[in-house]
């Protein structure tokens, strides 16, 4: 792929586990779509991801009934459009168009991946049963896609009040990860 | 309660939400332990939250049996503690006495709350069904404290490779919460 590079799946986990806001794209009848997700979760190495929806988000029917996605993560730049894909409704409008965001053909899933992302991680919903009572779909990172360009590499977290809080200082302590050296 | 705050239960998602590395403190006829632990998520705003375990984790079959727990989100104060808290096990050693870490009661679980903390939330497994598949608890937050004395409330944020990610500047977009105007 042009834009993106691919890595590999066992080091995707790396962008979910810090618990950054993502962008959840979903697809249907050929028309993408996105939301603002802060609820998600690592449940495996392999990826394994858990998101929690709402069913009042437009996405939630899409992703049951498509069971494929593609999480992207923004950077700091993305900031500002990722609080507004987050308080309008693919229901009403083209977000893709609204905020002008770039679908790029995926690999394995049609959810395209978002060009502005850092990264974007090709998913696909293996049990989707936990949604009824919690909100909860369980999906497997099949692809993932890195965009080695960018040098602000920031990501961001919601507090879920409005404000947010943007990565600071990296402090690297491999030298205390004795039981977890494989990973490090 | 001298050390910490109360403060209402409806706004301890703000502590989960952003994705910080939180501690697991559980207890087993009155010895209590902690373990650090990354993969949890907002399920419900009540707040109901998700930890995702390993049956290798000593913890695992304690919060099995209890149910209970407490989460205390530690600050940038603790994040060397947090990281050689999770690497070794409770199994061999008594982390609280190890780490030099102070137990307080609690008011509603019996595992402590951790003085060290910035956060404690007393929580309630209310459903381990799911914790033989994926190894997830899902818990509710019963009673929520918090040290007001603390100056740097800066958490951190696990990248699962040893480095961890302090909290930088929070940004506040409050203005673009047009959706979500209850939290804000």
């Amino acid at each position: 792929m042009e834009h993106f590079s691919e890595f590999p799946l066992s080091d995707a986990f790396h962008f979910i586990e810090p618990g950054p806001a993502i962008l959840l794209v979903t697809s249907q009848d050929g028309k993408p779509n996105v939301m603002t997700l802060s609820w998600s979760v690592l449940i495996d190495f392999d990826p394994i991801i858990g998101c929690v929806l709402s069913p009042g988000d437009f996405s939630y029917e899409t992703l049951k009934k498509t069971k494929e996605c593609v999480i992207a993560v923004p950077c700091v730049d993305l900031l500002e459009k990722t609080v507004q894909i987050g308080n309008c409704s693919g229901a009403a409008i083209d977000k893709f168009a609204a905020f002008d965001l770039t679908a790029l053909t995926a690999e394995v899933v049609k959810p395209p991946l978002m060009k502005e992302a850092l990264a974007n991680i090709e998913c696909v919903v293996i049990d989707a049963s936990l949604a009824n009572k919690y909100g909860l779909f369980v999906m497997r990172g099949v692809k993932a896609w890195f965009d080695r360009k960018k040098t602000d590499k920031r990501t961001f977290h919601a507090v879920g009040d409005g404000t947010f809080i943007v990565d600071g200082e990296t402090i690297n302590l491999k030298r205390l990860m004795t039981k977890w050296e494989q990973f490090i």
